[in-house]
């Protein structure tokens, strides 16, 4: 890492430019701020557009390997670091994107290059086992000081997956279970019930259905699909479920200023939820759950009230349905809480709650009577991976030991301030400024606009990345400081300004 | 790892116990000949019953995090070595499961954890990128390096995934994809399939089925389970696609000596294949694709010749189906080839072939034609794992290097000839040998018996699986040499001798 201990107390370009461009608010002071020590890079270099020539060579060459479409560039890992991602170009970003919300405390965090330079956990990298018939000695320990140590309120039990989509499958299956074993009585199916599953029909495998929402995104398989309703592209051309949809509430922004208007909306969408409930049952096709994320993330960074999750809660209750609270963005502490469902204060918030991304390994905890009655239910041949669960163990720590929540929620309060300034000075450009800790997002007036100002702001140094039809999402790791929110507002000011 | 030195030094007190019994054939001589230097133990030794009280406690403790009831025993994975996994009761077993068959070359590898304790790969290790956006400088490379090094015929490129049934999942949505725009005749959707399927409605999600066998096994997520069809527990109160079932031939063993009878039995359920997807199209549910297995493994180790998945593939093309063959568990050279298809001595065996277990990293190759036309079609956050990428392309080098597909070729023979004899042996007990390199099994006369060999062998230092009904599988892994064979051999034939 040489290079970047020069690059480092280079000046950049941009953060120069900067000072030149005096519209809109500045935050020059507080940019110079550093309240703790850390490795980050002192700001944004860029060298070229954005890709860069490697980029777009290394895209040429993996064209021929795979669908390329997605790609935005090639990264640098070893030279990324904290708050900053660098390109094989050599262009060092500010990075509020972080590969899809999933990188939980920066690139290369000093803690987890120690831990894994360590050779004793070297057996754990190289001997991947079928965790469940044959764990490591030390499973039942990490899982319990990494994930039962963050449990959501009610939640004693946990099992890991390897992925966001497999967590939510295995969530699902576990659920049909449990509604199954309520409707039976008991858990022993009959005759029939085992025949009848294997040819794919019923009663064996039942018309039971899982009520999503307008706007959810729960995964990209087969199931998750069915209950995924963000955008066309993801769901197009492939086989789905009758499974009913609810609408999720379009609420105004700020939330404050507009609360009777919403609380009529989430009524509205409370009372449809409530109907479709009942007729899917009179179809013959019972929801055995809901599944609901806390904010709408890809779907458009949509928002609801402690009120309406509650109110949706208490529905589940009294219509015996399952309730599957997919935390796989918005979980790991980005919201200011470690999980967003924290904010509705409620001690029994769901039955199920799924996670992945930040948490480095996919898994969803689950309270103890829906834990399949038989082994091989819920089941495969990874079950997870320990060296994410070792990852994730240090990860909490450094947490707690650096108080990443206090800092998310200093950060995200500079983030919402800057970003209703920027709307009170854009008012043709930017609106709906939303949020919670630094998850937050702000709408754009239009899809082209917003590519526009993606690919402008890219090209200054800060890479941001879009959702829903014309929204832009900041989802910062959970080191992102108070000065990257400066220093992000400085260059993102001038970017609008640029599009006036 | 001191104490493991000590311990391959020790006499393994069954191995003495072994020489005391004549019953059945034995082969002395050669457990004593090792034609080249490794690092594995002696043999196994065993100190308790398994699962001993270590494992017992942690179990214990686990069951109080999550469902326990498929949990062997607790692993050492530090003391374990090549062939051998060690308990953390201190047992040492051969390993003939590998964890579920995923354990490509051995536990602790020299080369791996040499591999993996080079400073220069802790960034991959830390720095879990999203693959699909914003991929490392080394990824092609290292893909090239790596899975297209061992390419299936036809098939140029591939996509990696982070589990099996997740590669399955995804294989699926791109013949849903190729499907439909061929029967579309280009790939623009109306505006009817955009918002028809944004609520899960034909015609955006077609009413599109794909074709699997009885007996076959394909994963546990809803897509995939709709095409898992080997234990009703795998599926049970889980909602299920209607799409067509065809009978897997049963066939009689050894091959060779009932080839007209098997030809028969194939030829019938080619017919009933080809009838079904006649019928699912007049039903209004075209077969998008068919997926099998080269040997249908969790089923029950069931076997076809080459000429009757010739024949299926001609099928396939007749109809215009896609035709994916799964090689989830026999891909990775266990069948002597790197890939079972490759016995089919076929240009042109697939459209889609997917792995993970020994690959390590999930995925699947697959024609040109078969790229989704648009990105965000095939997409996840992860979209795989660079740090297997890593692992997987030294466990191929690995494999050259040590010329284990020839070694696999003879112990697999050593093996065969071995359990043929032991049926001519205990007829009453175990039947039906049958298998490909080491990928082979052998049924037992009824569930309960084989329950108490797999047990028996185990406290022997024999650590097997079973599969479908009755049957006993075995997977070691490739570094599974002939004397290795001998001394699972004589093992096996004294706890026959016991059931006697």
């Amino acid at each position: 890492m040489a290079s970047s201990v020069i690059s480092r107390h280079l000046l950049l370009s941009c953060h120069k430019s900067l000072h030149l461009s005096l519209s809109g608010c500045r935050y020059a002071s507080k940019v110079a701020t550093k309240t703790q020590v850390n490795l980050d890079y002192d700001g944004p270099s860029m060298k070229t557009e954005i890709p860069g020539p490697r980029s777009q060579a290394l895209t040429k060459q993996l064209g021929d390997i795979q669908n390329v479409g997605a790609i935005n560039f090639f990264c640098n890992y070893e030279e990324s670091r904290g708050n900053y991602v660098v390109d094989v170009d050599g262009n060092r970003m500010l990075d509020i994107y972080t590969q899809i919300s999933s990188i939980p405390i920066g690139y290369n965090h000093p803690a987890l290059l120690k831990l894994m330079s360590n050779p004793n956990n070297l057996s754990t990298i190289v001997n991947r086992p079928a965790l469940g018939i044959m764990p490591p000695e030390n499973f039942p320990d990490k899982i319990t000081e990494s994930l039962l140590s963050v449990a959501p309120s009610g939640l004693s039990r946990v099992q890991t997956m390897a992925c966001g989509s497999c967590s939510n499958e295995n969530a699902y299956k576990a659920m049909f279970i449990w509604y199954r074993n309520k409707e039976r009585g008991h858990s022993s199916p009959s005759d029939e019930d085992l025949n009848s599953c294997m040819i794919n029909q019923s009663p064996g495998c039942p018309d039971f259905s899982i009520l999503s929402f307008m706007g959810g995104f729960h995964g990209r398989t087969l199931g998750c699909l069915a209950t995924t309703h963000s955008k066309a592209i993801h769901k197009l051309d492939v086989p789905s479920f009758d499974w009913p949809i609810a609408p999720f509430p379009r609420l105004q922004y700020p939330l404050e200023e507009f609360s009777r208007e919403n609380a009529q909306e989430e009524a509205r969408c409370l009372e449809e939820a409530e109907d479709l409930i009942v007729k899917w049952r009179k179809k013959g096709k019972p929801v055995a759950g809901i599944v609901i994320e806390p904010i709408q993330a890809e779907g458009g960074d949509n928002h609801a009230s402690p009120d309406f999750f509650r109110s949706l809660r208490k529905i589940a209750q009294k219509h015996g349905c399952a309730f599957h609270v997919d935390e796989v963005q918005t979980g790991g502490g980005c919201t200011g809480k470690f999980w967003a469902h924290e904010h509705w204060g409620i001690e029994d918030p769901a039955d199920i709650v799924s996670f992945s991304k930040k948490l480095l390994t996919g898994g969803f905890y689950y309270k103890l009577e829906f834990q399949a009655d038989k082994p091989y239910r819920i089941f495969n041949t990874w079950m997870g991976d320990p060296s994410k669960n070792l990852l994730l163990a240090e990860v909490l720590s450094v947490i707690r030991r650096e108080n990443l929540l206090v800092e998310v929620n200093r950060s995200g309060k500079a983030l919402m301030n800057g970003l209703y300034e920027l709307q009170a000075q854009f008012p043709g450009i930017v609106s709906r400024a939303r949020g919670q800790g630094t998850f937050c997002a702000i709408d754009v007036c239009d899809d082209e606009t917003r590519s526009n100002i993606l690919v402008k702001a890219r090209n200054k140094g800060i890479l941001l990345g879009g959702c829903g039809d014309r929204s832009i999402r900041f989802r910062p790791s959970l080191v992102f400081k108070e000065y990257h929110v400066h220093m992000f507002l400085n260059i993102f000011n001038d970017v609008l300004a640029q599009i006036k």
